[in-house]
């Protein structure tokens, strides 16, 4: 890498950890090392650091500490979430309802289920990637044991109204358990599961200025799911292992530290999403997947774009090319979801909310955190007023 | 916590992490925090960390990149081996065998494995903690998929001859697979599990002055095991989720660092070994579980005390009582395993090498570190012949 400027706007991915996340995880390693398990002071001081951080994090989500348990990343904790509650409940059901706008941690665990023959309901968003309640409600069948619907899509930003998904599952069938991966919403939009009767919510350190290796997983009741992993009994058995104590305490202090800023946070990415996404649309033959504009979103957020994703298609031009294109000059984006693997597919989320052909392959995902700036966004739009027509004449048939 | 000298003998439990781990997890947080999926620079640039890591890792145990799978630690890692293989393997039998010896990640799945069908066979080990190669040959059959041996006791720290007994038990079947759990061996004593023809291996961070929440699973061949969780596809779809960059460069740098230092350090600890060996000896109707003497121990080691392990019975003495002594002197040990839940309960590995009833309820161990002084055993033996008598008084009938 040389020297020259950053501009990373590829903060849905993952994000650059707080100084002060920093600074907490290496003095855990370094100082209060002690093993949560071991009865002597040096394990004590490691439990109450663990005790802390799980009552700031129960705090911001208005739960008791004894619902949150923590992983090792949003994928452990949806896999956890997801084969727990089949495990647990599958004498009671095995119909399960979701959709392809959810992250692989959730889709591929559910895909599992189907092979083990579990039957899968995919309830179809519509064209701005929105599940609306009705429709998931419909779904529901007697033997139907979990709802899976995320907080926020990771490609595209939509908000999911999920607190009125779960309020009509569960007035067909009230034995229903409803799980969101809420990994893209933490500390970005209002979460209140018991408030709003979700049953498991999982969550990741590095998507909010975290550390990576860390999540957590609410759960309303323990006993409604069954553990992934087994042995020395930490965690009341639900997620056993030595705890992760330098990446919880580091989680924590991230989520309090996004939380305290989560009002500004909002209303500054809501500008730098409305600059991005007019700068993008005065190019000719572009177009923004889902709520374009979230400058006048409501306060629910449902049904509308999170302030920090922006999904852009650039008709004519391979997403990978603009992606490289971009890079050389500083600025990193991604092409399709980007938390998955290096091999570049077709995103099942652009399929399911029905994109146009040409838009598969020429979609860029723009994410923002707070360190990002009103110039990083001016640079970007310059830059692709530049590229995207000169990709065109090179690419165009 | 007070400023009074703290005297840290849990280091089988978890150690301090070395200054320069801290400063690398730190540095990677805040620094080279991309995700290495993302297929921009600030991507390439963790891969090329994540990359590094595991050539430093495989290189210590003298087996190529691509068998080095990374975890959350030493349970999931022995969660993935001995799941990964019963779900890759049980069409082709369902015997697994094993010993009581192992920690509570390997028993735990192997009792779960138990209760969906498979059949263990648990080999008792002698009474210093060691399993004879021709006894678990013996027990193997021709439907056995899986051996499973820890490489270091954690308990009491015998080491057990992993490769004789790999090569014992395939000369009676070759298809069956051997792990070994090297959570407390690795970096300590020396393991090539290529050239000793283990199959798959556990290690953690935490063990070694490196991250908690951060291990590996060596696997000579991925495809003989079947993933647990399931998500994005990373690491070739065998352990999915954003890998711990940070964890991981921190875990890579721990091993290296200790494997440059194995042989001084292991002189060291034995000289350590001996001295509270002797101390402990000296007090009156004490015992030490295993081979108290490591100082003449040859270099296979098999058979032999780790010389970080001290295992110790104060008969008629309660352990915990002890333990909250010595904890009021600022001497951290631990009773029973301790890197299992906080509740103590009577031992497995105690038990399964037949110890006296007397020393169930009144063993401490003592685990070293290279950051243990000489002066730290001179004052634990000087505390332990004040107190031990002391606490006699009070508690024999």
């Amino acid at each position: 890498m040389d020297n020259k400027k950053e501009i990373y706007l590829d903060n849905a991915a993952t994000t650059r950890a707080f100084d002060e996340v920093g600074e907490r995880v290496r003095d855990c390693l370094c100082c209060c090392y002690g093993n949560p398990s071991s009865l002597h002071g040096k394990g004590l001081e490691a439990e109450h650091v663990l005790r802390e951080s799980s009552e700031q994090i129960a705090g911001l989500l208005k739960v008791s500490r004894d619902t949150i348990i923590f992983t090792s990343g949003g994928t452990e904790s949806d896999n956890l979430a997801i084969f727990g509650v089949a495990q647990a409940r599958k004498r009671t059901g095995r119909h399960i309802v979701t959709s392809y706008l959810e992250h692989p941690a959730v889709l591929s665990p559910v895909a599992q289920l189907a092979e083990q023959g579990f039957d899968v309901t995919y309830v179809e968003p519509d064209a701005q990637g929105v599940l609306h309640p009705e429709d998931v409600a419909a779904a529901v069948r007697e033997d139907t044991i979990l709802i899976s619907v995320m907080a926020v899509n990771n490609e595209i930003g939509s908000v999911q109204p999920v607190s009125k998904i779960a309020a009509a599952c569960k007035q067909v069938n009230p034995q229903v358990l409803v799980h969101s991966d809420a990994v893209q919403a933490f500390c970005k939009i209002p979460l209140f599961p018991k408030r709003d009767k979700i049953d498991l919510m999982s969550f990741s350190g590095h998507k909010i200025h975290g550390p990576k290796g860390v999540g957590a997983l609410y759960l309303s009741d323990p006993r409604m799911i069954r553990p992934v992993l087994f042995g020395g009994g930490q965690q009341k058995d639900m997620r056993p292992g030595t705890e992760n104590v330098p990446g919880i305490a580091g989680f924590a202090l991230a989520a309090s530290m996004m939380t305290n800023r989560m009002a500004d946070a909002d209303l500054y990415q809501r500008s730098l999403k409305k600059q991005l996404a007019e700068g993008i649309l005065s190019i000719e033959d572009t177009h923004i997947h889902g709520a374009a504009d979230s400058s006048q979103m409501p306060d629910t957020y449902a049904g509308w774009g999170a302030p920090s994703i922006v999904s852009a298609s650039f008709r004519g031009v391979s997403a990978e090319v603009l992606l490289h294109a971009l890079e050389e000059r500083g600025i990193y984006v991604s092409s399709g979801s980007a938390c998955s693997s290096n091999h570049p597919k077709i995103s099942d989320v652009l399929k399911a909310i029905g994109a146009a052909q040409d838009d598969l392959s020429s979609t860029i995902r723009f994410s923002f955190s707070d360190m990002t700036t009103e110039d990083d966004i001016a640079e970007t739009v310059a830059a692709l007023k530049e590229l995207v027509p000169v990709l065109r004449r090179f690419t165009r048939k």
